[in-house]
């Protein structure tokens, strides 16, 4: 856990410090992964895109034959009082809902068995993080997650060990690929400038997250004048593109340098690239609640 | 929970109360489904074909670059602990290891980290459940579970919405099809006897489980002088077939009436299925430990 002081965690109605925060070992969550998450992002002690990741959440619940009887507005309280006890200016507050804890089987649990729901928060450096000065390196892996990647559901290892085997490579991170296209990085949106000027990245699907950030960013670069183009691409295609780069709740745009070991341009994150990034920061600063 | 008097489970080297047995919100199992399982059949208050699942553990762990430092001395000695405590007689016991428990985060956790092992059991009535007199009534979906299901990982939020989506269309399990042919059932491997008295199984890659039962029945049948192939085979061909079933550790060989709405031969079970089944039980008693 923390080196510092113990964290505030919110276990089903209780806040307790993080060494005292547990689930049952019959959790659904913990037995079968039937569970559903959210990452906010907090910027100066306030919440990005909170109703976007909400109803992101009612989705991925929806999807599964879940809910939460829980009201948007408690659910902020929660976010907040978690970001105000452990003093977050910078980071992030994670939600899991699962289906809650019942003797092991397949078939769900009676009607009525209560959801577990668990917030806790994450202090980072996300406005000067490394990658957004240096940018990321990537190496393609097949993606073999299951096919309703469009649910985001705790279902993360493969995830992690791409990002695993990205780095015993000596990269950063690892971008997915499925019939020889991209699908997305491991916890990311992948995306690429191309020579037009146009940006890319993949249509929605049942073989993509719908990042609230990758649609944060489509909408704010479409006021800025810039063309999106939502479109499978290859590896062979970003890497010879202008930029390539990667959106999510915590890393913002993030450029992409390097892929497969192939410098994407002259190697550097693309001038242009950064100042969309900044400019997006502000935005989501201005509208953090 | 049980509704008899509280079962003990082990957690990390501590007998509890199942209300007391708990794991840290920040366990990788409960974050990540980054965790593996295994499910031991209890006959007699004695267990089946138990070096075989721990080897398959073993293998499991391996695949996602963990391991587990207990002797195997050590892991039957909690089982037949956790038996005993629990006066199980007729069941299963089920261990999971994880990654253990650390602050949020794709990449793995520090070397040292110690994994997170539990335990628990269920008295079940496995001899004589319904099914192995009445046959189960299947249907068949779509295996939409990530590409690596020779890992017995706990990422089962698939097999678990398969089988609620049987249950809804009036069946009592699933039958998983890719690129037209049956993979497994939800929790079991699935079988057909062909019209020449072979019996017939996909075989082994990353797309099904290594089945402890399915091998077990496999070594089985042949020292009876039955024929087996491995080889895949679609939803029309076991429709078609003489018979049908599953095999699991708890459901052991186990008919299958009827696939998608269609019996399978007259709809009954068949004498010699049934037969194959109790011999194979009688079989299992003799060598459980």
């Amino acid at each position: 856990m923390s080196n510092n002081s113990l964290r505030t965690v919110y276990v089903n109605g209780d806040y307790l410090p993080e060494n005292e925060a547990h689930v049952s070992v019959f959790d659904r969550g913990f037995l079968f992964a039937d569970g559903v998450y959210e990452v906010t992002t907090v910027l100066d002690g306030r919440l990005v895109d909170f109703e976007s990741h909400m109803a992101r959440l009612h989705r991925s619940l929806g999807e599964i034959g879940m809910s939460l009887a829980m009201a948007e507005s408690e659910l902020l309280a929660i976010h907040r009082e978690l970001v105000q006890r452990n003093g977050v200016d910078q980071g992030l507050v994670y939600l899991q809902v699962t289906r809650g804890a019942a003797d092991r089987d397949f078939v769900y649990p009676a009607t009525g068995t209560p959801a577990t729901l668990v917030l806790f928060t994450q202090q980072k450096a996300l406005l000067e993080a490394p990658a957004a000065r240096d940018g990321l390196r990537v190496v393609s892996l097949p993606d073999l997650r299951w096919n309703r990647r469009d649910i985001k559901t705790v279902q993360l290892l493969y995830p992690s060990m791409a990002k695993m085997e990205a780095k015993r490579r000596g990269a950063d991170d690892a971008w997915l690929v499925e019939e020889g296209q991209v699908t997305e990085g491991s916890s990311s949106n992948a995306w690429l400038l191309d020579h037009d000027d146009t940006l890319v990245t993949r249509a929605l699907s049942h073989s993509i997250l719908p990042g609230i950030t990758r649609s944060a960013v489509m909408a704010f670069a479409e006021e800025q004048g810039m063309r999106v183009e939502e479109r499978g691409f290859t590896i062979e295609e970003a890497q010879a593109a202008r930029a390539a780069f990667v959106t999510s709740a915590t890393s913002f745009v993030t450029p992409v340098v390097e892929i497969d070991g192939q410098p994407i341009g002259d190697g550097r994150p693309l001038p242009a690239m950064s100042r969309l990034r900044e400019r997006f920061i502000e935005e989501s600063r201005r509208r953090a609640i």
